[in-house]
Protein backbone atom coordinates (compact mmCIF):
# COMPACT_ATOMS: atom_id res chain seq x y z
CA UNK A 1 0.00 0.00 0.00
CA UNK A 2 1.47 3.29 -1.19
CA UNK A 3 3.78 5.63 1.69
CA UNK A 4 0.84 8.04 1.88
CA UNK A 5 -1.35 5.80 3.46
CA UNK A 6 1.65 6.04 6.78
CA UNK A 7 0.43 9.84 7.50
CA UNK A 8 -3.63 9.02 6.66
CA UNK A 9 -3.96 8.61 10.50
CA UNK A 10 -8.40 8.28 10.05
CA UNK A 11 -10.37 7.57 7.16
CA UNK A 12 -13.99 7.17 7.26
CA UNK A 13 -16.04 4.70 4.41
CA UNK A 14 -20.08 5.52 4.51
CA UNK A 15 -22.05 2.16 3.77
CA UNK A 16 -18.76 -0.04 5.12
CA UNK A 17 -21.42 -3.11 6.07
CA UNK A 18 -21.35 -4.79 2.74
CA UNK A 19 -19.65 -4.67 -0.62
CA UNK A 20 -16.87 -2.11 -1.86
CA UNK A 21 -17.37 -0.48 1.86
CA UNK A 22 -17.00 -3.54 3.83
CA UNK A 23 -14.45 -4.43 1.28
CA UNK A 24 -12.71 -1.32 2.02
CA UNK A 25 -12.39 -1.69 5.49
CA UNK A 26 -10.79 -5.33 5.16
CA UNK A 27 -8.37 -4.41 3.00
CA UNK A 28 -7.20 -1.96 5.49
CA UNK A 29 -6.62 -4.03 8.37
CA UNK A 30 -5.58 -6.74 6.14
CA UNK A 31 -2.96 -4.78 4.34
CA UNK A 32 0.58 -3.94 4.90
CA UNK A 33 -0.31 -0.66 6.25
CA UNK A 34 -3.66 0.65 8.25
CA UNK A 35 -4.61 3.92 8.75
CA UNK A 36 -4.95 4.94 12.45
CA UNK A 37 -8.41 4.84 13.03
CA UNK A 38 -11.26 3.18 10.86
CA UNK A 39 -14.72 4.64 11.14
CA UNK A 40 -17.01 2.56 9.17
CA UNK A 41 -20.53 3.59 9.29
CA UNK A 42 -23.63 1.63 8.37
CA UNK A 43 -27.30 2.45 8.50
CA UNK A 44 -28.00 -0.57 10.80
CA UNK A 45 -25.11 -1.65 12.67
CA UNK A 46 -26.82 -4.26 14.62
CA UNK A 47 -27.43 -6.05 11.15
CA UNK A 48 -23.54 -5.50 10.09
CA UNK A 49 -22.39 -9.21 10.91
CA UNK A 50 -19.60 -9.04 9.42
CA UNK A 51 -18.74 -6.08 10.52
CA UNK A 52 -18.69 -6.16 13.94
CA UNK A 53 -16.64 -9.49 13.32
CA UNK A 54 -13.56 -7.26 11.71
CA UNK A 55 -14.11 -4.80 14.42
CA UNK A 56 -14.15 -7.26 17.11
CA UNK A 57 -10.45 -8.27 15.66
CA UNK A 58 -9.12 -4.93 15.17
CA UNK A 59 -9.75 -2.12 17.59
CA UNK A 60 -9.08 0.28 15.44
CA UNK A 61 -12.27 -0.04 13.58
CA UNK A 62 -14.71 2.37 14.68
CA UNK A 63 -18.38 1.68 13.92
CA UNK A 64 -21.05 3.89 14.14
CA UNK A 65 -24.72 4.31 12.51
CA UNK A 66 -25.32 6.60 9.56
CA UNK A 67 -28.18 6.75 7.41
CA UNK A 68 -26.90 9.15 4.25
CA UNK A 69 -30.25 10.41 3.51
CA UNK A 70 -31.20 11.47 7.08
CA UNK A 71 -29.83 14.46 8.17
CA UNK A 72 -30.54 13.80 11.35
CA UNK A 73 -28.55 10.97 11.57
CA UNK A 74 -25.38 12.84 9.23
CA UNK A 75 -25.73 16.13 11.89
CA UNK A 76 -25.47 12.96 14.76
CA UNK A 77 -22.82 11.12 12.98
CA UNK A 78 -20.63 14.12 13.00
CA UNK A 79 -20.46 14.66 16.73
CA UNK A 80 -19.28 10.80 16.66
CA UNK A 81 -16.54 11.55 13.94
CA UNK A 82 -15.28 14.42 16.10
CA UNK A 83 -15.10 12.27 19.30
CA UNK A 84 -13.34 9.39 17.57
CA UNK A 85 -10.35 11.74 15.26
CA UNK A 86 -10.28 13.93 18.00
CA UNK A 87 -7.37 17.24 17.25
CA UNK A 88 -5.97 14.95 14.02
CA UNK A 89 -8.98 15.29 12.17
CA UNK A 90 -10.15 13.04 9.47
CA UNK A 91 -7.91 12.19 6.31
CA UNK A 92 -9.83 10.54 3.96
CA UNK A 93 -13.34 10.59 3.84
CA UNK A 94 -14.90 8.02 1.32
CA UNK A 95 -18.40 8.68 -0.01
CA UNK A 96 -19.12 4.57 -0.93
CA UNK A 97 -22.70 3.81 0.01
CA UNK A 98 -25.15 3.79 -2.90
CA UNK A 99 -28.14 2.46 -4.24
CA UNK A 100 -29.34 1.46 -7.50
CA UNK A 101 -33.18 2.26 -8.47
CA UNK A 102 -33.55 0.01 -11.55
CA UNK A 103 -35.66 1.63 -14.19
CA UNK A 104 -35.69 2.28 -17.60
CA UNK A 105 -37.05 4.73 -19.84
CA UNK A 106 -40.72 3.09 -19.73
CA UNK A 107 -40.74 2.66 -15.95
CA UNK A 108 -38.69 5.76 -14.76
CA UNK A 109 -41.16 8.02 -12.30
CA UNK A 110 -39.85 10.91 -10.63
CA UNK A 111 -39.54 9.26 -7.03
CA UNK A 112 -37.36 6.71 -8.23
CA UNK A 113 -35.15 9.33 -10.18
CA UNK A 114 -35.25 11.43 -6.75
CA UNK A 115 -34.95 8.59 -4.74
CA UNK A 116 -31.41 7.65 -6.64
CA UNK A 117 -30.11 11.46 -7.01
CA UNK A 118 -30.90 11.48 -3.21
CA UNK A 119 -28.79 8.70 -1.95
CA UNK A 120 -26.18 8.80 -4.96
CA UNK A 121 -25.44 12.59 -5.04
CA UNK A 122 -26.72 14.72 -2.91
CA UNK A 123 -26.05 12.23 0.49
CA UNK A 124 -22.02 12.79 -0.18
CA UNK A 125 -22.44 16.70 -0.34
CA UNK A 126 -24.51 16.93 3.07
CA UNK A 127 -21.55 14.13 4.94
CA UNK A 128 -18.71 16.28 3.23
CA UNK A 129 -20.47 19.38 4.58
CA UNK A 130 -21.09 17.67 7.99
CA UNK A 131 -17.13 16.61 8.26
CA UNK A 132 -15.58 19.51 7.01
CA UNK A 133 -14.39 20.63 10.25
CA UNK A 134 -12.52 17.54 10.75
CA UNK A 135 -11.00 17.22 7.18
CA UNK A 136 -9.97 20.58 7.94
CA UNK A 137 -8.26 20.12 10.84
CA UNK A 138 -6.55 17.70 9.36
CA UNK A 139 -5.51 19.84 6.59
CA UNK A 140 -3.88 22.42 8.52
CA UNK A 141 -1.50 19.89 9.83
CA UNK A 142 0.10 18.69 6.61
CA UNK A 143 0.75 20.54 2.99
CA UNK A 144 0.85 19.35 -0.50
CA UNK A 145 -2.42 17.10 -1.44
CA UNK A 146 -3.67 13.63 -1.27
CA UNK A 147 -4.30 11.50 1.49
CA UNK A 148 -1.61 12.54 3.94
CA UNK A 149 -3.29 15.72 4.11
CA UNK A 150 -7.01 15.28 3.95
CA UNK A 151 -9.17 14.05 0.87
CA UNK A 152 -13.24 13.70 -0.19
CA UNK A 153 -13.68 10.37 -2.86
CA UNK A 154 -16.96 10.06 -4.24
CA UNK A 155 -17.31 6.10 -5.40
CA UNK A 156 -18.62 7.60 -8.86
CA UNK A 157 -19.46 4.90 -11.84
CA UNK A 158 -18.40 4.49 -15.00
CA UNK A 159 -22.44 5.12 -16.21
CA UNK A 160 -22.06 8.49 -14.82
CA UNK A 161 -20.27 9.43 -17.88
CA UNK A 162 -21.94 11.55 -20.21
CA UNK A 163 -19.70 11.07 -23.01
CA UNK A 164 -19.71 7.45 -23.00
CA UNK A 165 -23.42 6.52 -22.70
CA UNK A 166 -23.38 6.28 -26.43
CA UNK A 167 -23.06 4.09 -28.97
CA UNK A 168 -22.68 -0.28 -27.91
CA UNK A 169 -21.89 0.65 -24.70
CA UNK A 170 -25.45 2.82 -24.01
CA UNK A 171 -27.37 -0.36 -24.78
CA UNK A 172 -26.21 -2.34 -22.13
CA UNK A 173 -27.24 -0.33 -18.68
CA UNK A 174 -30.14 2.05 -19.48
CA UNK A 175 -31.03 3.22 -16.09
CA UNK A 176 -32.09 6.29 -15.77
CA UNK A 177 -31.63 7.47 -12.37
CA UNK A 178 -28.74 5.41 -11.34
CA UNK A 179 -26.70 7.01 -14.64
CA UNK A 180 -28.27 10.25 -13.82
CA UNK A 181 -27.18 10.36 -10.43
CA UNK A 182 -24.13 9.31 -10.57
CA UNK A 183 -23.41 12.49 -13.37
CA UNK A 184 -24.61 14.66 -10.82
CA UNK A 185 -22.49 13.26 -8.00
CA UNK A 186 -19.55 13.92 -10.66
CA UNK A 187 -20.38 17.65 -10.57
CA UNK A 188 -21.18 17.84 -6.90
CA UNK A 189 -17.64 16.92 -6.70
CA UNK A 190 -15.98 19.10 -9.21
CA UNK A 191 -17.87 21.66 -7.25
CA UNK A 192 -16.33 20.49 -3.90
CA UNK A 193 -13.03 20.41 -5.39
CA UNK A 194 -13.21 24.34 -6.80
CA UNK A 195 -14.53 25.07 -3.18
CA UNK A 196 -12.37 22.43 -0.50
CA UNK A 197 -9.18 23.85 -2.42
CA UNK A 198 -8.52 26.72 -0.84
CA UNK A 199 -8.05 24.48 2.52
CA UNK A 200 -5.64 21.74 0.47
CA UNK A 201 -8.17 18.94 0.83
CA UNK A 202 -8.25 17.00 -2.35
CA UNK A 203 -11.62 16.06 -3.74
CA UNK A 204 -11.61 13.68 -6.75
CA UNK A 205 -14.53 10.89 -8.16
CA UNK A 206 -13.41 7.39 -8.84
CA UNK A 207 -15.14 4.10 -10.74
CA UNK A 208 -14.26 1.12 -8.73
CA UNK A 209 -14.88 -1.31 -12.17
CA UNK A 210 -17.83 -3.83 -12.30
CA UNK A 211 -17.91 -6.13 -9.26
CA UNK A 212 -19.29 -8.77 -7.86
CA UNK A 213 -21.50 -7.51 -5.19
CA UNK A 214 -24.90 -7.23 -4.58
CA UNK A 215 -25.00 -4.26 -6.94
CA UNK A 216 -22.84 -5.23 -9.40
CA UNK A 217 -24.37 -8.67 -9.73
CA UNK A 218 -22.47 -12.27 -9.93
CA UNK A 219 -21.66 -11.78 -13.68
CA UNK A 220 -19.64 -9.00 -13.06
CA UNK A 221 -15.68 -9.51 -13.59
CA UNK A 222 -13.78 -8.31 -10.69
CA UNK A 223 -13.83 -9.57 -7.32
CA UNK A 224 -14.30 -7.09 -4.41
CA UNK A 225 -10.94 -7.84 -3.49
CA UNK A 226 -9.32 -7.22 -6.93
CA UNK A 227 -11.62 -3.88 -7.18
CA UNK A 228 -10.41 -2.46 -3.64
CA UNK A 229 -6.58 -3.10 -3.90
CA UNK A 230 -6.61 -1.15 -7.33
CA UNK A 231 -8.94 1.76 -5.87
CA UNK A 232 -6.63 2.00 -2.50
CA UNK A 233 -3.36 2.28 -4.87
CA UNK A 234 -4.76 4.90 -6.76
CA UNK A 235 -6.32 6.93 -3.49
CA UNK A 236 -2.82 6.61 -2.45
CA UNK A 237 -1.08 8.24 -5.29
CA UNK A 238 -3.58 11.20 -5.58
CA UNK A 239 -2.31 14.39 -5.54
CA UNK A 240 -2.19 17.77 -6.92
CA UNK A 241 -2.56 16.56 -10.24
CA UNK A 242 -5.72 14.66 -9.45
CA UNK A 243 -7.86 17.21 -7.60
CA UNK A 244 -11.64 17.64 -9.47
CA UNK A 245 -10.54 14.18 -11.48
CA UNK A 246 -12.59 11.04 -12.80
CA UNK A 247 -10.45 8.04 -12.50
CA UNK A 248 -10.95 4.69 -13.63
CA UNK A 249 -10.12 2.20 -10.53
CA UNK A 250 -6.48 1.37 -13.04
CA UNK A 251 -5.81 4.80 -12.35
CA UNK A 252 -6.90 6.64 -15.73
CA UNK A 253 -8.76 9.55 -16.65
CA UNK A 254 -12.30 8.96 -17.30
CA UNK A 255 -14.22 11.27 -19.66
CA UNK A 256 -17.35 13.04 -17.86
CA UNK B 1 -35.91 31.06 -40.20
CA UNK B 2 -34.46 27.56 -41.68
CA UNK B 3 -36.32 25.97 -43.94
CA UNK B 4 -36.98 22.74 -41.66
CA UNK B 5 -39.60 25.24 -39.69
CA UNK B 6 -41.56 24.71 -42.93
CA UNK B 7 -42.15 20.93 -42.31
CA UNK B 8 -42.56 21.61 -38.76
CA UNK B 9 -46.45 21.52 -38.13
CA UNK B 10 -46.18 21.45 -34.31
CA UNK B 11 -44.35 23.13 -31.69
CA UNK B 12 -44.62 22.57 -27.76
CA UNK B 13 -42.56 25.10 -25.30
CA UNK B 14 -42.70 24.69 -21.67
CA UNK B 15 -42.47 27.71 -19.18
CA UNK B 16 -43.86 29.95 -21.81
CA UNK B 17 -45.24 32.59 -19.94
CA UNK B 18 -42.33 34.55 -19.54
CA UNK B 19 -38.55 34.88 -20.47
CA UNK B 20 -37.07 32.62 -22.64
CA UNK B 21 -40.31 30.25 -23.42
CA UNK B 22 -42.19 33.81 -23.97
CA UNK B 23 -39.61 34.78 -26.18
CA UNK B 24 -39.40 31.66 -28.46
CA UNK B 25 -43.73 32.04 -28.81
CA UNK B 26 -43.16 35.72 -29.57
CA UNK B 27 -40.25 34.47 -32.03
CA UNK B 28 -42.29 32.41 -33.58
CA UNK B 29 -45.11 34.18 -34.42
CA UNK B 30 -43.13 37.62 -35.63
CA UNK B 31 -40.70 35.50 -37.98
CA UNK B 32 -40.70 34.73 -41.42
CA UNK B 33 -42.42 31.19 -41.01
CA UNK B 34 -44.05 30.04 -37.85
CA UNK B 35 -45.35 26.51 -36.92
CA UNK B 36 -49.25 25.44 -37.77
CA UNK B 37 -49.47 24.85 -33.43
CA UNK B 38 -47.49 26.40 -30.77
CA UNK B 39 -48.31 24.79 -27.55
CA UNK B 40 -47.56 27.36 -25.10
CA UNK B 41 -47.90 25.61 -21.43
CA UNK B 42 -47.70 27.47 -18.65
CA UNK B 43 -47.99 26.72 -14.89
CA UNK B 44 -50.27 29.63 -14.25
CA UNK B 45 -52.33 30.46 -17.74
CA UNK B 46 -54.58 33.12 -16.23
CA UNK B 47 -51.54 35.04 -14.83
CA UNK B 48 -49.81 34.87 -18.19
CA UNK B 49 -50.89 38.11 -19.42
CA UNK B 50 -48.08 39.13 -22.04
CA UNK B 51 -48.60 35.25 -23.74
CA UNK B 52 -52.53 35.60 -23.05
CA UNK B 53 -52.39 38.92 -25.40
CA UNK B 54 -49.96 37.72 -28.18
CA UNK B 55 -53.02 34.28 -28.12
CA UNK B 56 -55.46 36.84 -29.03
CA UNK B 57 -53.30 37.86 -32.15
CA UNK B 58 -52.07 34.66 -33.05
CA UNK B 59 -54.69 31.86 -33.15
CA UNK B 60 -52.32 29.22 -33.87
CA UNK B 61 -50.83 29.59 -30.44
CA UNK B 62 -52.67 27.17 -28.01
CA UNK B 63 -52.18 27.73 -24.22
CA UNK B 64 -52.41 25.23 -21.71
CA UNK B 65 -51.97 24.35 -18.36
CA UNK B 66 -49.06 22.56 -17.27
CA UNK B 67 -46.80 22.70 -13.85
CA UNK B 68 -44.33 20.54 -14.78
CA UNK B 69 -43.23 19.04 -11.39
CA UNK B 70 -47.21 17.78 -11.44
CA UNK B 71 -47.17 14.15 -12.81
CA UNK B 72 -50.99 14.48 -12.62
CA UNK B 73 -50.99 18.19 -14.80
CA UNK B 74 -48.56 16.40 -17.18
CA UNK B 75 -51.13 13.97 -17.97
CA UNK B 76 -53.51 15.82 -18.11
CA UNK B 77 -51.80 18.42 -20.29
CA UNK B 78 -50.62 14.70 -22.69
CA UNK B 79 -54.75 14.64 -23.50
CA UNK B 80 -54.90 18.17 -24.28
CA UNK B 81 -51.72 18.23 -26.88
CA UNK B 82 -53.41 15.03 -28.29
CA UNK B 83 -56.13 16.65 -29.32
CA UNK B 84 -54.66 19.58 -30.67
CA UNK B 85 -52.05 18.06 -32.72
CA UNK B 86 -54.50 15.33 -33.70
CA UNK B 87 -53.24 13.02 -36.59
CA UNK B 88 -50.07 15.06 -37.56
CA UNK B 89 -48.27 14.67 -33.92
CA UNK B 90 -45.67 16.46 -32.16
CA UNK B 91 -42.98 17.38 -34.53
CA UNK B 92 -41.15 19.74 -31.96
CA UNK B 93 -41.15 19.54 -27.79
CA UNK B 94 -39.02 22.74 -26.35
CA UNK B 95 -38.42 21.68 -22.41
CA UNK B 96 -37.45 25.20 -21.32
CA UNK B 97 -38.99 25.77 -17.84
CA UNK B 98 -36.57 25.74 -15.37
CA UNK B 99 -35.72 26.92 -11.62
CA UNK B 100 -32.22 28.19 -10.12
CA UNK B 101 -32.82 27.11 -6.65
CA UNK B 102 -29.31 29.41 -5.40
CA UNK B 103 -27.12 28.08 -2.59
CA UNK B 104 -23.62 27.48 -2.58
CA UNK B 105 -21.69 25.42 -0.54
CA UNK B 106 -22.34 26.86 3.13
CA UNK B 107 -26.27 27.42 2.17
CA UNK B 108 -27.27 24.15 0.02
CA UNK B 109 -29.57 21.42 2.04
CA UNK B 110 -30.89 18.49 0.46
CA UNK B 111 -34.33 19.85 0.18
CA UNK B 112 -33.07 22.85 -2.43
CA UNK B 113 -30.82 19.86 -4.62
CA UNK B 114 -34.00 17.98 -4.35
CA UNK B 115 -36.15 21.13 -5.87
CA UNK B 116 -33.49 22.19 -8.65
CA UNK B 117 -33.37 18.36 -9.46
CA UNK B 118 -36.99 17.81 -9.58
CA UNK B 119 -37.77 20.53 -12.16
CA UNK B 120 -34.90 21.14 -14.45
CA UNK B 121 -33.76 17.01 -14.57
CA UNK B 122 -36.54 15.11 -13.77
CA UNK B 123 -39.90 17.28 -15.35
CA UNK B 124 -38.37 17.25 -18.83
CA UNK B 125 -38.06 13.16 -18.99
CA UNK B 126 -41.62 13.01 -17.32
CA UNK B 127 -42.87 15.18 -20.18
CA UNK B 128 -41.38 13.67 -22.63
CA UNK B 129 -42.29 10.06 -22.08
CA UNK B 130 -45.92 11.55 -21.91
CA UNK B 131 -45.58 12.94 -24.88
CA UNK B 132 -44.09 10.38 -26.74
CA UNK B 133 -47.02 8.93 -28.65
CA UNK B 134 -47.24 12.48 -30.44
CA UNK B 135 -43.76 12.67 -30.89
CA UNK B 136 -43.67 8.87 -32.35
CA UNK B 137 -46.85 10.12 -35.07
CA UNK B 138 -45.17 12.75 -36.26
CA UNK B 139 -41.82 10.84 -36.86
CA UNK B 140 -43.31 8.18 -38.39
CA UNK B 141 -44.47 10.74 -41.28
CA UNK B 142 -40.87 11.56 -42.35
CA UNK B 143 -37.55 10.52 -42.80
CA UNK B 144 -33.90 11.99 -42.00
CA UNK B 145 -33.44 13.50 -38.33
CA UNK B 146 -34.35 17.05 -37.35
CA UNK B 147 -37.31 19.10 -36.35
CA UNK B 148 -39.43 18.81 -39.93
CA UNK B 149 -40.06 15.01 -37.98
CA UNK B 150 -39.46 15.25 -34.41
CA UNK B 151 -37.18 16.21 -31.95
CA UNK B 152 -36.97 16.74 -28.24
CA UNK B 153 -34.35 20.18 -26.94
CA UNK B 154 -33.59 20.25 -23.84
CA UNK B 155 -32.75 23.94 -22.37
CA UNK B 156 -29.35 23.10 -20.47
CA UNK B 157 -27.31 25.33 -19.53
CA UNK B 158 -23.23 25.80 -20.04
CA UNK B 159 -23.09 25.79 -16.36
CA UNK B 160 -24.00 21.86 -16.50
CA UNK B 161 -20.42 21.22 -18.12
CA UNK B 162 -18.58 19.53 -15.17
CA UNK B 163 -15.50 20.17 -17.61
CA UNK B 164 -15.97 23.77 -17.59
CA UNK B 165 -16.62 24.28 -13.74
CA UNK B 166 -13.01 24.41 -13.37
CA UNK B 167 -10.44 27.66 -12.92
CA UNK B 168 -11.94 31.36 -13.22
CA UNK B 169 -14.81 30.10 -14.73
CA UNK B 170 -16.02 28.16 -11.78
CA UNK B 171 -15.70 30.77 -9.14
CA UNK B 172 -18.10 33.07 -10.61
CA UNK B 173 -21.56 30.49 -10.09
CA UNK B 174 -21.17 28.23 -7.00
CA UNK B 175 -24.58 27.52 -7.56
CA UNK B 176 -24.68 23.95 -6.24
CA UNK B 177 -28.26 23.15 -7.36
CA UNK B 178 -28.29 24.65 -10.62
CA UNK B 179 -25.24 23.05 -11.87
CA UNK B 180 -26.12 19.66 -10.66
CA UNK B 181 -29.59 19.66 -12.12
CA UNK B 182 -28.00 20.63 -15.71
CA UNK B 183 -25.48 18.06 -15.60
CA UNK B 184 -27.97 15.54 -15.01
CA UNK B 185 -30.24 17.32 -17.45
CA UNK B 186 -27.61 16.64 -20.03
CA UNK B 187 -27.39 12.70 -18.96
CA UNK B 188 -30.68 12.69 -19.52
CA UNK B 189 -30.94 14.02 -22.47
CA UNK B 190 -28.33 11.46 -23.95
CA UNK B 191 -30.53 8.65 -22.08
CA UNK B 192 -33.38 9.77 -24.22
CA UNK B 193 -31.31 10.02 -27.41
CA UNK B 194 -29.90 6.44 -26.91
CA UNK B 195 -34.01 5.17 -26.77
CA UNK B 196 -35.57 7.63 -28.92
CA UNK B 197 -33.35 6.93 -31.98
CA UNK B 198 -35.02 4.20 -32.98
CA UNK B 199 -37.91 6.13 -33.51
CA UNK B 200 -36.00 8.72 -35.55
CA UNK B 201 -36.95 11.11 -32.84
CA UNK B 202 -33.37 13.68 -31.80
CA UNK B 203 -32.93 14.42 -28.72
CA UNK B 204 -30.16 17.45 -27.64
CA UNK B 205 -29.59 19.89 -25.26
CA UNK B 206 -29.19 23.73 -25.94
CA UNK B 207 -27.10 26.62 -23.94
CA UNK B 208 -29.27 29.50 -24.74
CA UNK B 209 -26.50 31.78 -23.45
CA UNK B 210 -26.34 34.36 -20.68
CA UNK B 211 -29.60 35.84 -21.00
CA UNK B 212 -31.72 39.17 -19.68
CA UNK B 213 -34.27 37.27 -17.66
CA UNK B 214 -35.33 37.17 -14.14
CA UNK B 215 -32.89 33.98 -14.32
CA UNK B 216 -30.29 35.12 -16.22
CA UNK B 217 -30.68 39.09 -14.21
CA UNK B 218 -29.89 42.53 -15.94
CA UNK B 219 -26.35 42.48 -16.33
CA UNK B 220 -26.49 39.51 -19.06
CA UNK B 221 -25.43 40.28 -22.33
CA UNK B 222 -27.74 38.76 -24.12
CA UNK B 223 -31.13 40.06 -24.92
CA UNK B 224 -34.10 37.16 -25.34
CA UNK B 225 -34.46 37.96 -28.43
CA UNK B 226 -31.17 37.76 -29.71
CA UNK B 227 -30.87 34.91 -28.02
CA UNK B 228 -33.01 32.83 -29.24
CA UNK B 229 -32.81 34.11 -32.99
CA UNK B 230 -29.73 31.70 -32.53
CA UNK B 231 -31.45 29.10 -30.32
CA UNK B 232 -34.10 28.92 -33.31
CA UNK B 233 -31.16 28.64 -35.96
CA UNK B 234 -29.58 25.99 -34.30
CA UNK B 235 -32.97 24.13 -33.70
CA UNK B 236 -33.80 24.41 -37.75
CA UNK B 237 -30.66 23.33 -38.53
CA UNK B 238 -30.52 19.89 -36.37
CA UNK B 239 -29.80 17.30 -38.05
CA UNK B 240 -28.27 13.48 -37.65
CA UNK B 241 -24.83 14.73 -36.66
CA UNK B 242 -26.22 16.43 -33.73
CA UNK B 243 -28.48 13.54 -32.24
CA UNK B 244 -26.95 13.01 -28.64
CA UNK B 245 -25.13 16.57 -28.43
CA UNK B 246 -24.70 19.61 -26.12
CA UNK B 247 -24.62 22.85 -27.94
CA UNK B 248 -23.92 26.49 -27.40
CA UNK B 249 -26.27 28.83 -28.54
CA UNK B 250 -24.18 29.80 -31.57
CA UNK B 251 -24.38 25.94 -32.51
CA UNK B 252 -20.82 25.25 -30.99
CA UNK B 253 -20.45 21.55 -29.47
CA UNK B 254 -20.60 22.32 -25.35
CA UNK B 255 -17.93 19.68 -23.33
CA UNK B 256 -20.36 17.51 -20.55
N1 LIG C 1 -20.50 -2.97 -7.85
C1 LIG C 1 -20.22 -2.33 -8.95
O1 LIG C 1 -20.00 -2.94 -10.02
C2 LIG C 1 -20.10 -0.82 -8.94
C3 LIG C 1 -19.71 -0.19 -10.15
C4 LIG C 1 -19.60 1.20 -10.16
C5 LIG C 1 -19.85 1.93 -9.01
N2 LIG C 1 -20.24 1.30 -7.86
C6 LIG C 1 -20.51 2.13 -6.67
O2 LIG C 1 -19.78 1.67 -5.55
C7 LIG C 1 -20.50 1.95 -4.34
C8 LIG C 1 -20.66 0.68 -3.52
O3 LIG C 1 -21.40 -0.26 -4.30
P1 LIG C 1 -21.53 -1.81 -3.96
O4 LIG C 1 -21.33 -2.54 -5.22
O5 LIG C 1 -20.73 -2.14 -2.78
O6 LIG C 1 -23.11 -1.86 -3.61
P2 LIG C 1 -23.91 -2.79 -2.58
O7 LIG C 1 -23.25 -4.09 -2.42
O8 LIG C 1 -25.32 -2.74 -3.03
O9 LIG C 1 -23.76 -1.96 -1.20
C9 LIG C 1 -24.32 -0.69 -1.09
C10 LIG C 1 -23.95 -0.12 0.24
O10 LIG C 1 -24.51 1.20 0.35
C11 LIG C 1 -25.24 1.26 1.55
N3 LIG C 1 -26.35 2.21 1.52
C12 LIG C 1 -27.30 2.40 0.57
N4 LIG C 1 -28.17 3.35 0.95
C13 LIG C 1 -27.77 3.77 2.18
C14 LIG C 1 -28.25 4.72 3.10
N5 LIG C 1 -29.35 5.45 2.87
N6 LIG C 1 -27.57 4.92 4.25
C15 LIG C 1 -26.46 4.19 4.51
N7 LIG C 1 -25.97 3.26 3.69
C16 LIG C 1 -26.61 3.06 2.53
C17 LIG C 1 -25.75 -0.15 1.77
O11 LIG C 1 -26.18 -0.31 3.11
P3 LIG C 1 -27.45 -1.27 3.48
O12 LIG C 1 -26.88 -2.65 3.65
O13 LIG C 1 -27.97 -0.67 4.77
O14 LIG C 1 -28.43 -1.19 2.36
C18 LIG C 1 -24.50 -0.92 1.41
O15 LIG C 1 -23.58 -0.89 2.47
C19 LIG C 1 -21.85 2.55 -4.78
O16 LIG C 1 -21.79 3.95 -4.69
C20 LIG C 1 -21.96 2.10 -6.22
O17 LIG C 1 -22.77 2.97 -6.99
C21 LIG C 1 -20.38 -0.07 -7.80
N1 LIG D 1 -31.45 33.23 -18.65
C1 LIG D 1 -30.27 32.65 -18.79
O1 LIG D 1 -29.21 33.32 -18.78
C2 LIG D 1 -30.18 31.17 -18.96
C3 LIG D 1 -28.90 30.60 -19.19
C4 LIG D 1 -28.77 29.23 -19.35
C5 LIG D 1 -29.91 28.43 -19.33
N2 LIG D 1 -31.14 28.99 -19.10
C6 LIG D 1 -32.31 28.08 -19.06
O2 LIG D 1 -33.32 28.53 -19.92
C7 LIG D 1 -34.61 28.14 -19.41
C8 LIG D 1 -35.52 29.38 -19.32
O3 LIG D 1 -34.90 30.29 -18.42
P1 LIG D 1 -35.35 31.82 -18.28
O4 LIG D 1 -34.12 32.61 -18.24
O5 LIG D 1 -36.42 32.13 -19.25
O6 LIG D 1 -35.94 31.77 -16.77
P2 LIG D 1 -37.14 32.58 -16.11
O7 LIG D 1 -37.26 33.92 -16.72
O8 LIG D 1 -36.92 32.48 -14.64
O9 LIG D 1 -38.43 31.71 -16.53
C9 LIG D 1 -38.57 30.42 -16.03
C10 LIG D 1 -39.78 29.79 -16.66
O10 LIG D 1 -39.90 28.44 -16.16
C11 LIG D 1 -41.19 28.29 -15.65
N3 LIG D 1 -41.29 27.28 -14.59
C12 LIG D 1 -40.48 27.09 -13.51
N4 LIG D 1 -40.95 26.07 -12.76
C13 LIG D 1 -42.07 25.62 -13.38
C14 LIG D 1 -43.01 24.61 -13.10
N5 LIG D 1 -42.91 23.81 -12.01
N6 LIG D 1 -44.02 24.39 -13.97
C15 LIG D 1 -44.14 25.15 -15.05
N7 LIG D 1 -43.31 26.14 -15.38
C16 LIG D 1 -42.27 26.37 -14.54
C17 LIG D 1 -41.58 29.66 -15.12
O11 LIG D 1 -42.96 29.72 -14.90
P3 LIG D 1 -43.59 30.59 -13.66
O12 LIG D 1 -43.74 32.00 -14.17
O13 LIG D 1 -44.89 29.90 -13.38
O14 LIG D 1 -42.61 30.50 -12.51
C18 LIG D 1 -41.08 30.52 -16.26
O15 LIG D 1 -41.96 30.47 -17.33
C19 LIG D 1 -34.35 27.50 -18.05
O16 LIG D 1 -34.35 26.09 -18.19
C20 LIG D 1 -32.97 28.00 -17.69
O17 LIG D 1 -32.29 27.15 -16.80
C21 LIG D 1 -31.29 30.34 -18.91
Amino acid sequence: MSAAFEKCRNVLVTGANRGLGLQIVESFVTGSFSPGKIIATARNPDGATELQNLAVKHSNIHIIQLDVVSQESIEKAAVEVDEIVQEDGLNCLINNAGINVVANFETVTAEKMLENFHTNSVAPLMITKALLPMLKRAAAKETGMGIHRAAVINMSSLLGSVELNWGERANNFKWYPYRTSKSALNMVTRCMAVDLEEDGILCMAIHPGWVRTNMGGQEAPLSTEESIVSVLNVIGGLSEKDHGSFLHYTGEPLPW
